[in-house]
C-alpha cells in the first residue's frame, strides 16, 4: 500500500499515474533482440481474453491490448495493423479457499500472485520483418529476459502465421 | 461483422462507440428486484482478475471494474465507495487447438463463446441497505434473469461479508 501511495504523489495524485504502480511492475531496460520496452500504462488496457496453462506452468493468464489491438480486433483486421501491442499477463493458479469450504473440493479457481512474467508482442512490419512483423519481449518481475528466452518466441508463434501470429482470440 | 459495422456508424466511427456492439450483448430492461440495467460500455471496463469454475459450470471468467471499482481496489478501499460497479463476464472454458496438437494433451486453455451470462454488482448502500450495500444483476444473452436466480446472489456473496461481500481480489 505505501508504495501504491508514494507513486500517487509522485504522479500528482490521478488515477492515470497509478498503473505502472499498480501493477507492481515498471522497467526502464529494453529486452534483448527486439529492444522493446514495458510500454507505460498497460495494466490499464482493454480486456482480449484469458487462458490458463496446465502443467509445469500451472497460470492463470490475462491478455490486454492497447487501442490498436482492441479495434483491430473487433473489426477483424488481418493482419494486425502497426503498432498493435498485446500484452500477456499471468499470476498463479490458486484454489478460492471459501469455495472449497462451501464445496468440499476445489471448485473456483482465480488469479493469485504474478508468475511466469508479462510478455509483449509489438507490431512493426518494417521493423520486425523478419519474425512476422512481430517484436517480441519477456519482463520478469520488472527485468526484460535473456536473449535465450527471446529466442523462443518466433519459433512457437509461428505455428498460428494463418492467424498473424496471434494465439488469442477475441472473447466477446 | 455486419453488426459492428452498423453500430459503427451509429456511433459515427469512434471506438467508444464499439463496447456494447462489439460485446454481441445489448439489454434494454431492468433486471429483477434489484432494478440494474447494464451498464453502457461495460466490455471497455478495465480488468480486476480472471477466474476458472469447474464442474457443472465449467467456463473462464474476467471480472471487470468500473473507474470507481479500480480505484478503490487499488487503493484497498474498504467497503467500496457508491458507484462502484463489477461485471462478472463469462466464457466457455476451450483447449486450445493448436497445443494440444504440439503437446499431444491439453496443455492451453481459452476462453470460447459467451458463457453463464453477464453479472454486476452496483454499490448504493442506500438503496440496497438489507443486501450490504450491494445490488445484483444476472443477463442471459442480454435479457435479465428472472427473480428466482437474483434471489441467490446476496446467499451466497454473504459467505464474504469481510470483503464487502466481493469474492475477487486485484490480481496486479
Amino acid at each position: 500500500m505505501k508504495l501504491v501511495l508514494v507513486a500517487l504523489f509522485a504522479a500528482g495524485g490521478g488515477i492515470a499515474g497509478l498503473s505502472n504502480a499498480a501493477s507492481g511492475q515498471v522497467a526502464a531496460a529494453a529486452a534483448p533482440i527486439f529492444g522493446i520496452k514495458m510500454p507505460a500504462g498497460y495494466r490499464d488496457w482493454r480486456l482480449i481474453s484469458v487462458a490458463h496453462e496446465e502443467g509445469k506452468l500451472n497460470d492463470f493468464r490475462a491478455i490486454l491490448g492497447n487501442d490498436t489491438a482492441i479495434k483491430a480486433y473487433r473489426e477483424g483486421a488481418h493482419p494486425f495493423p502497426d503498432g498493435t501491442i498485446i500484452a500477456r499477463l499471468a499470476w498463479s493458479y490458486d484454489p478460492l479457499e471459501e469455495s472449497e469450504k462451501a464445496f468440499g473440493h476445489p471448485q473456483s479457481f482465480v488469479a493469485g500472485s504474478p508468475k511466469n512474467g508479462v510478455q509483449f508482442m509489438v507490431k512493426d512490419s518494417v521493423k520486425y520483418a523478419s519474425t512476422g512483423g512481430w517484436g517480441f519481449a519477456h519482463f520478469n518481475d520488472g527485468k526484460p529476459a535473456d536473449e535465450t528466452v527471446h529466442n523462443t518466441c518466433f519459433a512457437c508463434h509461428a505455428t498460428v502465421k494463418d492467424r498473424d501470429f496471434v494465439f488469442n482470440r477475441y472473447a466477446p
